[in-house]
């Protein structure tokens, strides 16, 4: 799955449908995009590849647009110093591959073209993709980005997968992004009704962090069961004492 | 050193330029273009890329651009049906780097958008290069395949590992076992103070999937105090009760 967030040039969109046909991806979704969509500038872009276009559908956020999948890289040209693994795209490919093989639902996250995805959407990913190119002009095109890594995913393909990073047992599931947005926003509510998160300056770096190093777990479906409540735990004990 | 034969649309020519530029590759040679030279569509379309474009030398013929050129590879989709070694961009890219560093002048050949490379031009290289993707669905438009070939070309020549498994930001140290532990006596103290591990049948393993969780993430010192505010936030709002 390939999620443009916030495209700006319809053209750029085209771009991306043929280079992801190229690379044999047809599940394109975009949140928000600048321009009216469906768009003849993205049509005539795409250079044949209209279904690609035809099938994108359409998300009001990138949690949305992330909601069913299991396993999310997020692209970004620029250091973010988030502790989150940093994957080049041939290892990205590796990861994205080996999860689709054992039924994991995966994505690729890339950002508007003049800046890049916001560290939030980064915060939401289980690892980070950068292109390891020129430091001093490593601004790539939207869609010479999507190429890249559709590029790895193809020949990763050619690879037999004889390895899983994350051995899940049976009947155990990888948690999708919207069963993680559910306990962060457990998490977070208690964590506002404690006072934790009072400071309102540090507040959303606050939540970043805490979304990132649970994001980065790539917690199970009985995980998150499990987080949700040790939080109810510690807080039912206090609404008790009441 | 890229060669653009016949190239037909300037923007073309600037995403060349840009494309090229990321993979730290400055020299551009054209046969022919089809529409005046130099030309602002290029610029444009090179978002900042224009010492390429400044540096770009015009020839009247693919044998005069490549005359001083030693070994020279054709890119193209589709079999020529000639007796020529046939490369993959990697491969590809490491039969230029390793000449590369012996002093062998090098060149990339790339073909007009509509059509590719004529028969006669593909006889003048040393070898032929082709992109193993869709066999469906395989044009590239041509920023991409000289993206495709100088990122191949760039990542043959990095000697450095660019890839680090986690990035840290600086003064964030990783966490040792021993901060690990620490945190790990002070979340199941106050689990087993508020109830949610009091099941001693299944407290075993409800503590080992817990600290398997945690352990996954590779946390960093200053996550595990987070953590630790975390928990004892929630906790102190109960004691404050009493």
């Amino acid at each position: 799955m390939v999620v443009l967030v916030e495209p700006q040039l319809p053209e750029n969109i085209g771009m991306v449908a043929r280079a992801m046909l190229n690379c044999g991806l047809t599940r394109l979704r975009l949140v928000r995009p600048r321009e009216l969509w469906p768009n003849d500038k993205a049509v005539a872009a795409a250079s044949g590849a209209d279904r690609v276009l035809d099938d994108a559908r359409l998300y009001p956020s990138t949690a949305a647009a992330i909601a069913d999948l299991e396993y999310v890289c997020a692209t970004t040209a620029r250091p973010r110093y988030m502790t989150k693994q940093v994957l080049t795209p041939r290892s990205a490919a590796m990861a994205l591959r080996t999860r689709e093989a054992g039924g994991v639902a995966t994505g690729l996250l890339f950002g508007r073209e003049a800046s890049g995805l916001d560290n939030d959407d980064v915060a939401l990913a289980q690892a980070v993709v950068t292109v390891p190119l020129n430091a001093g002009f490593s601004s790539l095109n939207l869609g010479m980005a999507v190429l890249l890594l559709g590029y790895e995913w193809f020949a990763a393909g050619a690879v037999a997968v004889a390895e899983a990073e994350l051995v899940m047992p049976e009947p155990t599931k990888p948690a999708t992004q919207a069963e993680l947005q559910g306990f962060y926003d457990h998490l977070e509510g208690e964590l506002d009704a404690c006072g934790f998160l009072r400071n309102t300056d540090k507040r959303p770096s606050m939540v970043r962090n805490l979304r990132n190093l649970f994001g980065r777990a790539q917690l199970t479906q009985q995980e998150i069961r499990t987080l949700r409540g040790v939080v109810t735990c510690l807080v039912e004990a206090r609404h008790a004492k009441r």
